[in-house]
């Protein structure tokens, strides 16, 4: 028992073949594989393939559709409203911000939203997307509710997460954050392990600050700067949920527990044609000079290096896909029960 | 001495008549003063009518340019690269973000950038402008710095605002929010009146936690959620300064001791079209369930009302038109003093 290092590739192959025993075809399959191994090598384990049970078990129960499918509500110039028609949340997420980066192209920025869609993990893999086409990308999801209302102590929005990003002459430069101090699961793995939290990280049901993480857990997680917190998540939550027509706060179904009524979730997404604006050479040698300058301000004590947002997942990313991504027990052989089940060989 | 109480719209149009004495045209002087008297009405006094003197200096000393002109560098259906030619930052402001709505009501949504700009006062009332055209607005701005990347003591990014807004059946909605914990004006305040400021707010020269006001002035402001209002503020700069062809960071020239260099601010405005999404009208109730919503949730102890973004402001705003607005005796003085320098009467 304990670390199995895997390679990327294999994990990612043996991912989508697993998708693909559930009936959905094999671009979809590499795509969502693609998005989830992607951030086991960003170290955003939460949005990885720990989320492959729950994905193949949504797909199993037909509560998300098998067949990707996007319905053009209205189109305009720089503008679509989606429908995800409940397929998974990668794929109508790829489809659409490819085409945002595509009406960009030709008219200067596009913004979509998409409705009646599902979880699509890591927001920054949508971003970085139309900042590999020199665009600026803008994503974000909602999702159902662990955020109080500033002054409430019952939890109403999501954490949901923003992201931005755009190319430089290196890897593109970008952020993707959740409006929270920190993200639910942090707490739910304290409590699990019996530790302390930091004050600061949740509050108790009643709404009072707390240390203990089980009480944290039947709470809700505090809002980055406070109030500052809980508008960017319900202005995230207008632009995913009010805007697109896709349900929204509490009255978004829950993934874990409800596979009877799709999530119907909400997502908006961005693309803003740099070259519209200035030299994309010049805007590269301009984000390069920011980050150089950045890079080389005194550190505070104990600080080794001063990143900017994204490069600690660029950097992980290079490292695990040279020396494997580890993955624990839990999720090894979960993963190997899945393919058992479906009689897809385990080659990892 | 103490405090004076005048009808917001004597005190608009006094300032209107300050601005109009340096040469600036009617219509421009209007627009700065009303948004300049707009911050007082809502309780952001920071960019209220305490600017003038400011203000009125810097188009003294020809450093801001008495007549505004925009230059369009490059357009297309959904885009705008401006050139604001050292203008008034509230007038190009306003004739950008209504030009984005006139370009979001054919394509969809528009996104522009501002280059060669100056301070443009409360980022939320170019967001209110969309609005109230049924519109979702977004606007930001650069400015010089006042926070430390994170794990840095040496500040580079201004606590550049983010303002986002949209239309309700009532009151828009609005957040207006520097992504830091508190802004620099509250700590600079604390140390003049010699009192303790919270820990949390600012650093001192050398990266250190502080509860001494005096040592925050000389270090800088702490970003809300850490790296994650670093990364906020650093995006917002790229849309802004980078993007734009604007300055950015600490190669901003300083707004209150530079008479020589213009500012060269950097900003950015986008307006989506809600039609283009969703019927208006059903938009508006989907708000106005959410806000009822979140109006009615469970209140923490020693909270009398839960408040969605702006309401504050928006019932200052009304109290404020009716009973006036109170200004200190500094800012009533000055004034006073400032409309004897130019011949202007002082009638409030």
């Amino acid at each position: 028992m304990g670390i199995h290092k895997v390679h990327w590739e294999d994990l990612r192959s043996y991912c989508q073949k697993l998708i693909e025993a559930q009936g959905v075809s094999r671009e979809d399959a590499f795509i969502v594989a693609d998005s989830l191994v992607d951030a086991d090598l960003c170290g955003v384990e939460s949005h990885g393939v720990s989320r492959m049970a729950i994905y193949l078990k949504r797909l199993e129960t037909g509560v998300v559709s098998k067949r990707s499918q996007v319905n053009v509500e209205k189109e305009y110039p720089a503008s679509m409203a989606l429908d995800a028609c409940n397929s998974m949340g990668m794929v109508t997420g790829v489809y659409t911000m490819k085409r945002c980066v595509e009406k960009a192209k030709e008219n200067g920025c596009c913004f979509a939203t998409v409705r009646n869609s599902n979880h699509y993990g890591m927001a920054s893999y949508y971003v970085k997307l139309a900042a590999d086409e020199n665009m600026v990308g803008v994503t974000g999801t909602n999702a159902p509710p662990n955020i109080a209302p500033w002054g409430s102590s019952k939890p109403y929005l999501g954490t949901n997460p923003l992201a931005i990003g755009v190319p430089t002459t290196n890897d593109p430069m970008i952020l993707d954050m959740a409006p929270s101090v920190v993200a639910m699961g942090k707490v739910i793995l304290a409590a699990k392990l019996g530790k302390e939290i930091p004050l600061g990280w949740a509050l108790t049901k009643d709404g009072k600050p707390t240390t203990d993480a089980a009480e944290g857990v039947k709470g809700s997680v505090v809002p980055i700067g406070g109030p500052k917190g809980y508008g960017l998540a319900l202005f995230i939550e207008v632009l995913c949920g009010i805007l697109s027509g896709a349900e929204f706060g509490p009255h978004l179904n829950n993934m874990w527990s409800d596979f009877e009524n799709p999530q119907d979730l909400g997502q908006f997404f961005c693309a803003i044609d740099i070259s519209k604006f200035i030299q994309v050479d010049r805007f590269k040698t301009r984000m390069e000079q920011m980050i150089a300058e950045i890079k080389a301000l005194p550190k505070n004590d104990g600080v080794d290096e001063l990143f900017v947002p994204g490069e600690i997942e660029h950097n992980r990313r290079r490292e695990r896909r040279k020396n494997g991504i580890e993955l624990s027990d839990i999720v090894y052989e979960e993963l190997r029960e899945l393919g058992e089940k479906s009689g897809v060989p385990f080659l990892i």
